[in-house]
């Protein structure tokens, strides 16, 4: 919706320059911005072009000059971490005034026994099982199954063609994108000697998605075996992330895509796990790490926050990477 | 459903020590369990919390007294492989008595001319095409896709959103879950040198999963491109696999989440792949290999089981892998 | 539907010899070939196998006699490019007359404001939203969600339980297999240094997938963070890919299997990636590149179309690659 600039810069904890009655809609790049936008600028450099955009107004940081507002004739909102401004005031513009009604289309299918909140959106052909409770202002996007006994906390937006299996718990603000699986069964088997045979180890815990998480389109997270999974709060997790059960992750971890933790792994808080890392059963990786793209961890490893930055398989602390590195390609060339 | 002790105990194959009237409903692990829960220990260490635990009962090893069940009032299931015996019991609870009916939820959609067994389940909005069979038994999840003429075997279990492509064919027992996609069409293409465009080779073949196979969520598996894909009985898929066209996997096969097979691959029977493990085409696993996670095989290649474990990319034996590693390390120490 | 081999000669430019009136109805491999089917063979070695095969014809090269085909009685196809023109085959006999009439099976929901061209089939329980446009002649397969006012251009094939978020753009000829999801948000935040909190970076751009585009199962496309991700005409990508947002990939393309691109990368024109390859962001991929499977490029690396083949993480070239790797074999049998 339309909002004064005056608001966004209230919003956002910006300083106006300029005519704040103005109004914008939406954000966009300083290429692609037109009429009724907002951009913002990070580096110096592109705060000339972005004045001559076609955009509403710009956020800039403190280097943008009050002059420069005059000279264009454009609002600015300066502030010191531009980006984040422009992301806040991105959510902003989307945010809507909270007044509208529940609405549950015609095609899906709700269970008697389902409480649905406040301002719930139940999108075309969705199936919402027994006993299941959706929060206030929440969303479930066409063609989602959700299970018996989900609980899915307060404003979540869940996208088209997800599966929640039964018994999953999501807290508020969580959005789960398109075609990702919640839930499921870990791969646990026992082996019996006698037969050769593998049967199926039970996979009955549950999964717990803390408040304001992230999750991409087609990743998969396993419930717990006996006991639970946990995805801790303001976790953001990419595409096609696999989740083994019993993992436990923490706060404000990131996840990257195609990234895949087997089981019982420990994740602590604000580590990032790069594109594609893979992480072996029992490992444990300290509050901090981060993990390059493709980086490899065995099983029962820990990974110490001190440590920083690690790399390769099997995962060793940048620095030490870097240097075997050096020497391999000083060999290769003798 | 509530089962006697004494019944599990024939069900597993334990030896009862206790009362064997007392009644279990369910599994759980030994910190969470509650009324009615059957629990068990692997390790001498963690007996006596099982026996101080509110479970009602306990499956052990050898190495659990009678002593310990009379001292602590608690029964006792003993035999020699607690962990396999606990998930068999767990199969035993789940599984029902098998009166239940046939039940086709209103919103799915089953074309005439498919056939559905005795006990089959559809659930909400599914679509079972012209000609599917479905065994007795079998249960369709919501939202699945059965294209047409696929065969589903007997007490089959399909999760939700899964597709599965015309003409594949599921043996008894197998287990898919939520987002599959079985029997798709293989990545071939023939390269038009003129005009460097790609024509698609035709991808007509079928796609064979035997008996007691269980395949993860957002699994893809290709049918053959002309002939044949197949997954060979009691073979266990993780989550986000993805198994090439005409792939041959063989028997008690287990492959852990996010490994790639590309097309024409042999994988032998008892072969474990790990975590992101990759394959190349034509490449052959004998049987009894191990592949460590992130383990890469070049196309055309063969492991031979006498070399048992592998390890890196290209993968190694384990030991050569080892000692390269060493090796790369102390150079990296110069 | 079948077809005379005088007009399948015509249609993939080969050399007929033998009776043009047989007719064939579809294609097989030799070993699984029967009445009515097309077989091809590229080694003279097969060519006997083939003749004495059940099939009614068989597509060969020059090195195919005539008097082959008298003394086997069965008709042949002489080509340069026997796989190409069997490929081309394999289209035709599929072609239909293209009189079919449009279809919309009862339970797919279309809005009002949906614009669907003429012979367009859309399958059970699939949502089209509003403002949506399906081109001449395209299918849209059971349970997709078809965002509001995506595009779709003529005789594309989009798969059941695929996912399309608003406002995507689709060519002709494009094939969408089953649960690929495009146009997801992509995977960008702002971190709160004070907070330690991840604010959600605004993902509202657009997608284009440009004409004869093939996109695998379970495949993962982000749209543009602000701008647009593209995806250029006759480019292949298989099973379980993640595209990332802002990523621009050029024209006849391969991306294998769970290959992953983070965001803001260019891939030129007929570039091949391997299976499981993983690419950081901002990194360039000139023309004529390939890299091998599980290779890792890392963030703003720009590859050399001059180099050919990459190896490795991170990604060298071959040659290179390949000496490092003796070097280290070497070093580990010391």
């Amino acid at each position: 919706m339309k909002r004064r600039l005056q608001e966004i810069a209230e919003a956002v904890g910006a300083r106006l320059v300029g005519d704040g009655s103005v109004k914008v809609s939406s954000v966009a790049s300083v290429v692609s911005s037109g009429e009724g936008d907002l951009v913002f600028v990070e580096d110096e450099r592109y705060l000339a072009s972005a004045l001559a955009s076609s955009a509403a107004a710009v956020i800039a940081g403190e280097i943008a000059s009050p002059a420069s507002s005059l000279a264009s004739g454009k609002p600015l909102l300066i502030c010191s971490h531009p980006k984040l401004a422009f992301a806040r005031a991105a959510r902003f513009l989307r945010s809507d005034s909270g007044s509208k009604e529940s609405e549950v289309r015609e095609s899906a299918l709700v269970r008697p026994s389902a409480r649905l909140g406040a301002r719930v959106m139940v999108e075309e052909r969705a199936v919402i099982s027994e006993e299941v409770e959706i929060g206030d202002g929440s969303k479930v996007g066409a063609g989602c199954v959700i299970g018996p006994s989900v609980k899915v906390g307060k404003d979540c937006e869940i996208y088209p063609n997800v599966t929640i299996y039964a018994g999953a718990i999501l807290g508020d603000r969580v959005i789960v994108h398109a075609g990702a699986v919640l839930g499921s069964d870990g791969f646990g088997y026992v082996r019996d000697s006698a037969s050769g045979r593998y049967e199926k180890f039970p996979q009955v815990g549950r999964l717990v998605i803390e408040d304001d998480v992230e999750i991409g389109a087609n990743s998969t997270i396993d419930r717990g075996a006996l006991d639970e999974t946990r995805i801790g709060r303001g976790t953001k997790i990419d595409n096609l992330v696999h989740i083994g059960h019993n993992c436990r992750i923490g706060e404000n971890v990131v996840i990257a895509a195609q990234a895949g933790l087997s089981g019982s792994i420990v994740i602590e808080n604000n580590v990032v796990l790069g594109g594609q890392v893979g992480i072996g059963e029992h490992a444990r990786i300290e509050e901090g790490v981060m993990v390059g793209g493709q980086g490899g961890i065995l099983p029962n490893k820990v990974l110490r926050g001190k440590d920083g930055v690690f790399w390769g398989t099997p995962a060793r602390p940048l620095r030490e990477y870097l240097k075997q590195l050096a020497a391999l390609a000083k060999l290769g060339k003798r």
